[in-house]
């Protein structure tokens, strides 16, 4: 199979009410369109999510990094391409680029998935997934971006709390991803966004938290530019973390 | 011009995180697609926001009600057919179709829209657009859902309280009109979201809010299923009214 027929590649526009203040398409959104790519991707090859589930499998995303140069603008044109980088045992790597209205890369993106069963949520083998055909789709277009990293945070303060409410919960009965995003999102003043832009963005999505539960909210600023930022339900059990590394805007 | 013509419709799909946990899309997530058509129907016939804002005006979204007897699941197509029911001096009437995936109409909207200058803030005359113009979109396809109705509330008693964030703000500076849906769907317990759905949504703009605002709600429970909801700014400014009448499953 030639190597550009594994990419997946999926058109979209920057809806008015998926811009920030600066007419910018926000991270969630961006984030929420890559989650639907990788579905896209997977259905079209027999790997998506309702395939899955009527196998009693599910895919679990467990980190995403994006780096962008820019972002999109209210009513432009944009694109996704997503393809498999690797396969292993417990995880699959799947990465994106991100393309502007004239087709040219402006950002990258990295998300690692595990395949787990809806009865017991323990991981399953990707290897024999199909009798292994994942493998097939891999392929060795350049990501060239940093994997996602380790992230720790030390800071005791919560700085936020809020209480998981109807639009947070997604169809598994979950806080739904993209949500949590644009809650780390909320937890830097406006004044931020005017003079910065997020150039690297990190998500290690660790255990789910429901309807009803408090979330909290831990950051570190590590440097000026640098935040890490733990979410922990109902006083102490890690859900996620984050990493934002903010840039001036030129 | 023959009325279909007149009709624009567009097609989307039921985007995994635009569900909510009964795996139906969010009435937030369908008055973002409504409004968006609106946007491609006006700009195709060169009356968009992007035409106008070089002519100094914009429109501005006064009213909408929805009504629904099914919500598109979780993966499944579904279609908003637009077009302009009146034009007056200082308003228009916007409604909508909304098909399934088989091309049946499972519910409708209006809308009611004025345009202003963006300089003074003052009603633009629909009228003398374009040389009176969009007078020839007009159609009389039927939409056969009650107009929007004067919502009014009489409690003092605010059951919530929001700051306006970074999310919450849109390309104007203003609180988004989505989000607005979303806040208020966020003030029932998820329990109503179990045994009914929303049978009929209104929502009634009256001033613009912005970050930093606090937002709270006021809320009478007019019949059993049937809830007004007021949210003010800082303390007594109304910013929006809004109806949900919800009805039991079957």
């Amino acid at each position: 199979m030639k190597d550009q027929s594994k990419i997946g590649i999926y058109k979209s526009v920057a809806e008015p009410f998926h811009v920030d203040f600066n007419g910018r398409l926000t991270m969630g959104v961006l984030g929420n369109h890559l989650l639907n790519c990788a579905g896209f991707h997977a259905s079209e090859r027999g790997f998506g999510m309702a395939t899955l589930n009527s196998h009693n499998y599910t895919w679990v995303l467990s980190r995403l990094a994006v780096e962008m140069g820019d972002m999109p603008y209210q009513y432009e044109e944009f694109a996704i391409e997503t393809w498999v980088e690797n396969v292993y045992r417990l995880f699959t790597d799947r990465n994106f680029a991100i393309l502007n209205k004239d087709g040219e890369k402006i950002g990258y993106a990295r998300s690692v998935w595990a395949m787990i069963d809806i009865e017991t949520r323990k991981p399953a083998d990707l290897l024999i997934l199909h009798g292994g055909s994942i493998n097939d789709y891999i392929c060795d277009e350049p990501c060239p971006i940093e994997k996602p990293s380790r992230i720790k945070v030390l800071s005791q303060e919560c700085i936020d709390t809020i209480k998981a409410k109807y639009s947070d919960i997604d169809v598994n009965g979950h806080f739904n991803s993209i949500r949590y995003i644009e809650h780390i999102l909320d937890l830097f003043p406006i004044d931020i966004y005017k003079t910065k832009h997020i150039k690297r963005f990190e998500m290690a999505y660790v255990a789910e938290s429901y309807y009803g539960d408090e979330v909290s909210f831990f950051l570190d600023e590590v440097n000026p530019d640098e935040y890490h930022i733990e979410v922990k339900k109902n006083g102490n059990e890690t859900v996620c973390r984050s990493k934002i590394i903010f840039q001036d805007n030129r």
